[in-house]
């Protein structure tokens, strides 16, 4: 036996969010089967709101329902500062930190050519007109210190070099919290290349 | 920084899922935004489908998008013969075995006073119904082995008991693939008081 169509068709469409197996999709089908009309009615309705109010800000390329988005817009924020980040979630966690005064450009994913992933896919272009037309000071290399985002990194600091910006990368190092013993030779080399003088 | 209201929203809407963490709503909600319209409209017409299309069956009490369901309708199977589960997935999980030829009666949920459940809080009546209506012959008592399911048993063996229907409970004991060794005591008690001739 089967379970009745419309269930099966809910736990396929559940099953292809990520990291969601059959089984926790299984789960998830069930407990809607079961569920309020009133909070499926909310799901629904904020899935497909989402989708509709949420686009791209012109200005950092990032996910907002307002355009440009409240950073770009904040006259308090230093718009000839720019953090690049790869991730939408890489920008909340740096606002969540505090303290950074100046703006984003969200490239949404790193240069990855062996998953067919290339400048022309990644908010490259956007980030190089922001940089020519705005006179930006300083533009930040915030992407991860993986493969891909280190190439990502490198790759725009070719091709911003040609502007006046200054160019920097977010240091590397032993994160706080952590032990020098536990940490890989990489992480090590680079926290001593980093090293700074102690007052 | 907070997220966008929408966004925000959705997270919100998605925690209320079981076992969905905080951490997780916002994975599946951000994949939602990166998401193809396609997939998001989807799987809100699954959602929106399930709900309109899947009801009780009005025999069994099951899940299903037809009524009767595919199992009370089928011709080839016993309708004198009803075993008694406490879920739609104790009855997915029996018919997945195969064999069983008879039907079934979904009470959705144990009798839990502690937790405020009562006899009328569960699909009792009907039961009954079924059983004086019908002239049924069996009715095998399948819910859990745990101290609810085990109450709710005990509960429907003495409700039921006025009328002719034989009352059989499912056997507890070793499950196949198990170690003596590990077994709890009571199971073992269970193993041993169910024991049967070898021949």
């Amino acid at each position: 036996m089967q379970y009745a169509e419309p269930i099966d068709r809910l736990i396929k469409a559940i099953t292809r969010l990520p990291g969601i197996g059959e089984k926790t999709a299984t789960r998830l089908a069930l407990y809607i089967l079961n569920a309020k009309k009133e909070y499926v009615g909310e799901l629904v309705e904020s899935l497909l709101n989402v989708k509709e109010k949420v686009a791209l800000c012109s200005g950092c390329m990032t996910f907002s329902d307002t355009d440009p988005c409240s950073v770009c817009s904040d006259a308090g924020r230093d718009a000839l500062t720019i953090c690049v980040v790869s991730d939408y979630k890489d920008m909340m966690a740096l606002e969540s930190m505090g303290g950074y005064r100046g703006t984003y450009h969200i490239l949404h994913g790193n240069l990855a050519p062996l998953k067919g992933v290339g400048p022309d896919d990644l908010k490259i272009r956007e980030l190089v007109e922001r940089v020519e037309r705005n006179g930006v000071k300083e533009v930040i290399l915030a992407t991860g210190f993986d493969s891909e985002g280190e190439a990502t990194s490198a790759y725009l600091a070719r091709l911003l070099k040609p502007y006046n910006a200054r160019l920097t990368r977010i240091a590397s190092g032993v994160p706080v919290g952590s032990y020098v013993e536990y940490m890989d030779g990489a992480t090590l080399g680079r926290a001593m290349e980093g090293r700074k003088e102690v007052s």
